[in-house]
């Protein structure tokens, strides 16, 4: 009999009903098998057959919506709406994927045909094309419990690019990481996948994580959260007898630069913007702007005592789970230590793992001595640095870690003087963003939703968006194949 | 004064002339701090201005072919022809990823216009293409003194997608390095390229290329060589403060499977090719065809007689360097040690880093039972594995490790039954090759020269072929930017 365990309700640090068996080495060594012997068979589909699978999962969601919406609201604390909205944005994902499969041009074939007369050599016909890597971990995450979790955007790539997933819970959430779980295993029936196609590891702690990452038979792996846990799996990865490829998005603190002539233009819309982008969802999102750079001077001045009066005139928000509130008042605390000036809090926290929104000051100068102002609060603040001039601005670029976006707020006058910044930007980020905010990202064929290290592990991937496809796959050449041994990509 | 260091003739281990100054941390940190300058103005010229940079390099190599041959030659023991041959192939890699970068095509521009109209929330303008990563450290490769060293592929790839390069002599070759280094800085001066986008660095051991690849400036690592030197890089750069992408190709043994049918219908034929694919260059290919299956029966009898005495009349070759030939030595004891049997060896070696042809036997069964015989032994060597069923040949492909190639030598009637085994090797290798040799790895837009590890540590990309530029970039996402802000390849 495995140890069992049971989710916790954020709002009231009561436990929810429902116990969940750890997943025990024997039972993880069965779905790695089963995964294994998945692949080839599983690889080998069309792709409009692994489209009807991605396809089914996402009507399974539909159909399932309303006792997975109950599920996740107890056990991540996220209101009905945007559950509702992670539901339609995760079968968005998957049909999306589907649609990019029905047709072989994602594995973009490449056919350079033979030339035996070629002198002084002949020339060997030479076809390549996107193959998938094998099976595939996906590591749920705590502040999407459907949309970066167990059939969120890691797997909804694996499984188009003919990638077997083993997902492992968010121990915050194993009642929807079930629910969702046996949608999957029902569309893998109703749609002849091969057995093993997908598994569902669970646990309360890290150790089943860590054992799927030492298993051979997976070839890559998914995570999302923090940067300690995401190395903890690249050190992991890198130790195997085979490396394999860890795509960790780790957060950042997302820098949003606000040029003296926006504040001119549109102070009040701005701050409004920027207090609901940094408070938005209790401020859990990877791209959540947790550093905005804010002129020096008056117009700047009452900038920060809008968002401060903003702030403060704020509610205190349910967080996903007891750790993350309480690191969140931790990282506050080391903000404080060293020499953020704390501007605006809100209302006072209740019972269970609410956070307050908080407002935080400091020079751009004091951010250069002492990079620590620079690490990622998770939760609902953002510190805003004052600066004096562009070349402090470009400075403060040079100087800051890998990003998942950057963010600036500037009037279309200011464009060709802020072509310098916006250049050193693109070079630090996955994706920079000219008066818009940061959060809410966008699906699509054009997204990155990745950046340098430390953003994420592997700078080179995005996690969301068409090209995450990529990330399962490498490319294979043929060389002289009879039409019979090719893929029909290459036909 | 730093230490300098000569290079040796391999073919009579004497010293050649010149002396070359060790690169010292401080002309280190120099070169790096120039490379990182010129980093955002040369990733910000035009494809076009990039590829006359890399049309003079071409063109300049062309010009100097006369002394790069002499002095090639005689660093490497290669023969003229062969030298000619990759200073030909040397620029002509340069001239493709020149025509590649004429156009934006190749950083895959995608535009996703944005909708203010869509509900529930308006949809944001997204464009992305690729972008380089930042400098490159580029290691040259013993066996290809041009192709894959100081102005080869990865020099390539990496100055066409706009990251500047500091290349690694190849202690062998410091002179052969040094004139291409000229050509290169010569090509830069002529075509206006900023001052530091490439450098060359110099030593006979090892030190100077760590610090190197420890040096915050280098964004990415290219390498051709032994697994021991690879993975050795690859824990360096797993260990910076950044973590960067490593991109080390670490050979093979490339297995080629050979069917009964094939030689009931041209033994002869094969086994000279093959013969002669496991003995060109000395054997000195990443490719090299280091272990063969051949059927049980009186047909592979024969063949292995017929390759044993085109072994035994074989001469011995000048290895690359006495290092090389020890490694080949010694690699030929422990295949002996742990069961291979020696079937036939070539003249005997002379004064210099001689090596002789060897043929060696085992059975298939043994090779799976104890893995060491599956080794690579870089040298002019093929293991024969006698196998009795096709049962046995999947099997041993279930088994092996990433390869860069393998091979099926088969008749056009046989293809439907070698359907199970070419997918098998398909998902094992980078690039699978029907009745054609593995040896001579064509230059062209769908070659994959690359291969699960331990084939090389990152088996999602190549070193050969046009899609290598994609290993230096990443790509970067621009959502709702002015058209002013925006690169050229986007608007």
């Amino acid at each position: 009999m495995s140890p069992t365990f049971s989710a916790i309700d954020p709002s009231t640090l009561t436990l929810l009903e429902g116990e969940f068996e750890t997943t025990t080495p024997e039972e993880l060594a069965t779905l790695a098998t089963a995964a294994r012997q998945a692949f080839l068979p599983y690889s080998r589909l069309t792709g409009a057959a692994r489209a009807r699978f991605l396809d089914a999962i996402a009507a399974g969601l539909e159909d399932e919506a309303d006792v997975i919406t109950e599920r996740a609201m107890a056990e991540s604390g996220l209101p009905e709406g945007r559950i509702r909205g992670e539901v339609g944005r995760t079968s968005n994902q998957l049909r999306m994927f589907a649609r990019l499969i029905e047709s072989d041009s994602w594995t973009e074939p490449r056919i350079d045909h033979g030339d035996p007369a070629r002198s002084p050599a002949p020339k060997p016909d030479v076809r390549s094309m996107r193959r998938p890597l094998g099976p595939v971990a996906v590591f749920g995450a705590s502040n999407f419990p459907l949309a970066f979790s167990v059939a969120g955007g890691d797997t909804a790539a694996a499984l188009a690019a003919g990638c077997p997933v083993i997902a492992k819970a968010h121990p915050s959430h194993p009642g929807t990481s079930k629910l969702v779980a046996d949608v999957i295993l029902e569309a893998a029936h109703l749609t002849g996948m091969p057995h093993g196609v997908f598994g569902l590891v669970l646990e309360a702690g890290y150790e089943v994580g860590q054992a799927l990452v030492r298993r051979p038979e997976v070839k890559a792996v998914g995570f999302t959260g923090s940067r300690a846990a995401g190395e903890a799996l690249m050190r992991l990865a890198a130790a195997r007898p085979e490396p394999i490829p860890v795509y960790a998005e780790m957060g950042s603190v997302n820098p949003v630069f606000v040029t003296q002539g926006a504040l001119e233009a549109r102070s009040e819309s701005l701050a409004q913007g920027l207090f609901g982008s940094f408070t938005l969802g209790v401020g859990q999102f990877c791209t959540n702007p947790g550093v905005t750079l804010v002129p020096a001077g008056p117009a700047g001045d009452a900038f920060v005592a809008r968002l401060a009066e903003l702030t403060a005139a704020a509610d205190a928000g349910v967080m996903l789970n007891s750790a993350v509130c309480e690191r969140y008042g931790q990282g506050l605390k080391e903000l404080a230590a060293v020499g953020g000036r704390e501007v605006a809090r809100g209302a006072a926290a209740h019972g269970g793992a609410y956070g307050s929104p908080t407002l935080w000051e400091a020079d751009v100068l004091a951010a250069l001595a002492d990079p620590r102002l620079l690490s990622e609060v998770f939760g609902p603040s953002t510190l805003v640095l004052r600066y004096r001039t562009q070349g402090e601005l470009e400075e403060f670029v040079a100087a800051i870690e890998g990003q998942l976006t950057a963010t600036i707020l500037g009037e279309d006058h200011e464009a060709i003087g802020l072509a310098p910044l916006a250049e050193l930007l693109a070079e630090r980020v996955g994706r920079v963003i000219f008066n818009q905010f940061p959060t809410g990202v966008e699906v699509g064929p054009a997204m990155v939703h990745g950046g340098p290290y430390p953003a994420t592990s592997d700078g080179r991937s995005t996690s969301v968006g068409t090209h995450a496809i990529e990330r399962f796959t490498r490319f294979v050449a043929y060389q002289n194949f009879p039409e019979e041994l090719l893929p029909m990509a290459l036909h």
